[in-house]
């Protein structure tokens, strides 16, 4: 975050319109700020009154948008590379074992795991290695991805597609980690906690404002030992 | 393994085709073994030889074919229902950062994960439970899916797609052991050990016969506290 660019998915709403605008309103905030969503419509007042701020359209499951996407980032950020990528996007809905289908395990996958993956590919590759300073890639993962904690009361949250999708993606994460060390890439999992959004629903713990502001703190204080790790929105350690 | 029925996918070589082959022979043999292959041509001389072997065409990956070898099953264990289930069929091959493509990711997402997820349904709902006695669900997962391990010297071996599908597999184990606790079905996952199949290569450190062997000890040792765990060949816990 001490980097001078980052880019977050899924910013229209919920936990990503909070992080750009918590972002942009942070006196320690990155230079640019690249929102990104499908529609952008809500974010284009943010950025009439914040310099610096940028909006592209971004449908992470779309192969094509990925490509088109990342050219507009490479036209914003020029040589310097993009430093932090958020992969916050992602869909949720419950799927038990009566509701759940091939289907609803695909598309979840295919959102929450696969896309992540290919947008941090094709920013890693474009940037040359996503910056030089303390650069990062963050996965907005979920407790309800950590297989060791589904169990008790923890699994009476029945959720297959969700909880598949988002312990692959923190096998992603793991994945990701051995590979983009070398290059310097900070590479994490991150939950942000219940939070009331259209996701987290009305009885969600946390206001999306008390778990941004976490995972900004936790943001702002990344170091190595991070490196792979899987934390919460208070920066402790969650177990895979 | 006390039941009386016990059915294996993806027994047309490998270590499904060593299960059947050293589950038949066996003392303490189930009275039913249910064989089942996408293409069981080499079943069929084993099924020659020994009574109570059943061999049914069953191809994990599509719906329709679960649906017609459900009831092939059905008329194989009438009311008594399948007693154990080992989700041994799956894919693998190679996929580092360079290599892996979307396809590649859903593919092995497919047969890996979502295929036994599908198989268990349909299973525990055509058997009422899957039997009374020591009925259970085997996982075949891989040492590859634990998220915990994947790091140091053990995350060299780069696999995006296949390590993330045994991951969510290990979730769908977790998942099911919440759901099939109540009707008395014990849910695991298993790591076979590197073995010398296809899979697995001419370097893996165990014969087929030695990781079977070691299989089938665990399974014959089953108890209420394997519940919802991740064991290798030896019994030991593994980490998810
Ligand atoms: N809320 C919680 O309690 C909670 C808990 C744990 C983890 N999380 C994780 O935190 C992240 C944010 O969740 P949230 O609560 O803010 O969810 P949300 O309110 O449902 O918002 C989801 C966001 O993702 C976007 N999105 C979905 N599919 C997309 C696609 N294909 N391309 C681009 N954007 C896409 C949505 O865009 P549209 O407006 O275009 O649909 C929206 O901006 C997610 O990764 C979620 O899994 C949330
Ligand atoms: N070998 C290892 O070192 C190792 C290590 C860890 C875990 N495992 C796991 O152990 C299990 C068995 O592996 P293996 O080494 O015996 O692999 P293998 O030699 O490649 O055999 C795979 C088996 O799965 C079947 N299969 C694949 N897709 C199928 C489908 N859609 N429907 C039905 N059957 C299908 C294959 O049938 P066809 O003949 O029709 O293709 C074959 O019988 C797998 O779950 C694997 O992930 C293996």
């Amino acid at each position: 975050m001490k980097g001078d660019s980052v880019l977050i998915t899924g910013s229209s709403r919920g936990i990503g319109l909070q992080l750009v605008t918590q972002l942009a309103n942070n006196s320690n905030r990155p230079a640019t700020i690249i929102a990104t969503a499908r529609n952008p419509a809500a974010l284009q007042e943010l950025s009439k009154t914040h310099s610096g701020l940028h909006i592209a359209t971004f449908d992470v499951s779309s192969e094509q948008s990925i490509s088109s996407a990342s050219e507009q980032v490479q036209s914003i950020v020029g040589n310097s590379g993009l430093n932090c990528l958020i992969n916050n996007a992602a869909i949720g809905f419950s799927t038990n074992i009566s509701t759940v289908t091939p289907e609803a395990m695909m598309t979840m996958f295919q959102v929450n795991t696969v896309a992540p993956l290919f947008v941090t590919k094709t920013a890693a590759a474009r940037s040359g290695g996503m910056g030089i300073h303390r650069a990062a890639v963050i996965n907005m993962s979920s407790v309800l991805g950590s297989i060791t904690l589904n169990c008790g009361d923890a699994a009476k949250f029945r959720s297959y597609a969700y909880r598949t999708s988002k312990a692959a993606l923190n096998m992603v994460t793991r994945c990701l980690a051995a590979d983009l060390e070398s290059s310097g890439i900070l590479c994490m999992s991150l939950h942000p906690g219940w939070v009331r959004t259209d996701m987290g629903g009305p009885h969600a713990d946390l206001t999306v404002e008390q778990s941004v502001s976490g995972i900004l703190s936790v943001l702002f204080s990344l170091s190595e030992r991070d490196h792979g790790e899987f934390l919460d929105y208070h920066g402790q350690k969650l177990q895979w």
